[in-house]
């Protein structure tokens, strides 16, 4: 029997708790006591006692991660925002499934799984590519709203279905990845929905466009916010699941389902660049207690991706002027985690010295 | 026969040459053409050229790379500048050889081999530690200077000789680690001669010493640059060296030598925290090539860092609000240059995908 349509996603949301603090304590009075003035690992420090508190254990582990990378497409494409064509989604979903691309390569080196997910991508069904298509790409959402709400709620749920499957085998992180020509645009304009920051200040440059092109395409993101009844002051109006349904995209929905459904099952999330900063901006709005199961991974090129991390006080620890998507900054945070892991199992303590 | 003190200095420095253009401009080239847009991957597409201009190579490897752990005393510590003993140095370098120390665990994480150095500890002889000590500790700086020119001579060269040997057995790159009580404030002096910046922002809190005590390190900091006639136009009395035996470390000196080896032998060198930099300067004063050899990898706390790599003109891709030492922030970029390695062997390009 289908589940009925938001059953899902009401069940993980209301699955959701704050992390462990006891697990946490113990953990920081452990590195506290570890050969080394308290505090000089910095974030590292920091990390492996919030992997105790969302896995509820004073010993975390993270042998599984993985990356998945949701894929769709966007009807404001047809508006110019990008220096791509919509078929450059499918032609990297093949990549993707030949191991060729960037995320397949980091991947392999930090031995996280990659997961592709086809949410709303144009192209035919790819082997390898596990397909959750909801609709071959959004509507413009310049000119009304890019989905429906049922069809968001298909897409978060979808993101779920497949955290639930890693997390019973055993998974204990998940990257989020993204593929999807033309989603800075939708990512811009939910970050300046959610933040209420200026839309031209957080309108980048994608994957490449000139700098009349970014004006235009700032334009185009006022235009989808005010088409959609999406003002500054939308959230006496509106859900959050309205605002993503109207000016957001599958791939995004999709991310957020992962965000919550990882939440849900403990897991930690490593949020990527800008448009997995809009995704997790929407699982915060939706639901505020995910917050201390993510980690910011790079700082994005971006400009919204900034705003996003800032409003979500997130630090990012790699700033390596990336602006690629695909998981591709997330995944190159796994060494660092593992290592805030071996610190606390393989170092010595002080006592142990005899200090 | 013994050779000459500062004849291995001299030869070093005279091997130093500019890295190689045209690898670099042969790998920039596959890397435009890499299936992402392009320069979309940052500053990881900058580390493999030049890791290719380093090793002359439109191939560049890194699969021997090893963090040199210079250990050193410091006299000055009688002035009470640390929030630990002398004795301290010599119990970390035995937690050291016992591999449970915050580099050895990092280290095994990622790969690279830890080489402990004595060069100038008060400690015993240690099984499992290089024993090229120089003298059990410099002279306190506040009374005059540190070490003679000749000491400071061969605490280099002992650092050449040794990446000498790495480079013979196949290492690519090395990460300059350091273990020495009282050595943020040699290095916050030798940054201060270098970049000119006033004493007291660039002098930091050190292993945990409170606001009182840090302001008591700055005045410490001031006269010993005062006593050892260290002033604003030094260049014009004095070499970088003998600012270096005034007011430096031995282990600081070593890493110079460690720097100058590495670039002598194209060898890529990452830089660590404070005492990296400090050397860093140092080493960039005696032969400004070094610089295109050198990467910065994390972001220190201590205030002095920001300073030098600034003068430097690096980058440091990881902020993690560390202040350990002991090249724990430079091993943890390793999987970073690795990555860019990868991406260069492993990713499509767009011809390749047909587009």
């Amino acid at each position: 029997m289908e589940q009925m349509i938001g059953e899902l996603l009401t069940d993980t949301i209301s699955r959701i708790v704050e992390v462990e603090q006891e697990c946490m304590g113990a953990v920081r009075k452990r590195v506290d006591n570890l050969t080394k003035p308290p505090g000089s690992l910095g974030d590292l420090e920091e990390m492996v006692i919030r992997l105790a508190g969302i896995q509820r254990t004073e010993k975390p582990v993270m042998d599984k991660k993985a990356v998945v990378v949701m894929c769709g497409d966007h009807g404001v494409v047809e508006e110019g925002v990008s220096a791509f064509p919509s078929e450059v989604t499918g032609l990297m979903m093949g990549n993707f499934t030949r191991g060729k691309a960037a995320i397949n390569v980091f991947s392999r080196r930090m031995g996280a799984e990659v997961i592709v997910v086809d949410v709303g991508s144009r192209a035919q069904r790819l082997s390898g590519v596990r397909d959750e298509k909801i609709k071959a790409g959004t509507k413009n959402m310049a000119q009304g709203p890019a989905m429906t709400r049922d069809e968001v709620v298909r897409a978060i749920e979808a993101g779920i279905a497949i955290v639930k499957e890693l997390s019973e085998q055993g998974y204990k992180a998940v990257a989020l990845g993204d593929m999807g020509i033309g989603n800075t645009t939708p990512s811009a304009a939910l970050t300046a929905a959610v933040t209420g920051r200026p839309v031209d200040e957080l309108t980048g440059k994608g994957t490449g466009i000139d700098e009349m092109k970014r004006r235009a395409k700032a334009d185009i993101i006022e235009r989808s916010l005010s088409v959609n009844g999406i003002g500054k002051q939308w959230r006496s109006l509106l859900e959050p699941i309205d605002v993503l349904a109207r000016v957001g995209g599958l791939e995004i929905a999709g991310l957020v389902g992962v965000t919550l459904g990882a939440a849900a099952h403990r897991m930690a999330v490593i949020v990527d660049g800008v448009i997995a900063g809009a995704a997790a901006l929407l699982a915060y709005e939706i639901c505020p207690q995910v917050i201390s199961y993510m980690f910011a991974s790079h700082l994005s090129e971006e400009p919204a991706h900034e705003a996003a991390l800032a409003y979500l006080e997130l630090s990012p620890v790699l700033h390596l002027r990336m602006r690629l998507g695909e998981g591709s900054g997330a995944v190159l945070m796994f060494p660092l985690l593992e290592a805030s892991i071996a610190m606390l199992n393989e170092m010595a303590t002080f006592d142990e010295l005899g200090l």
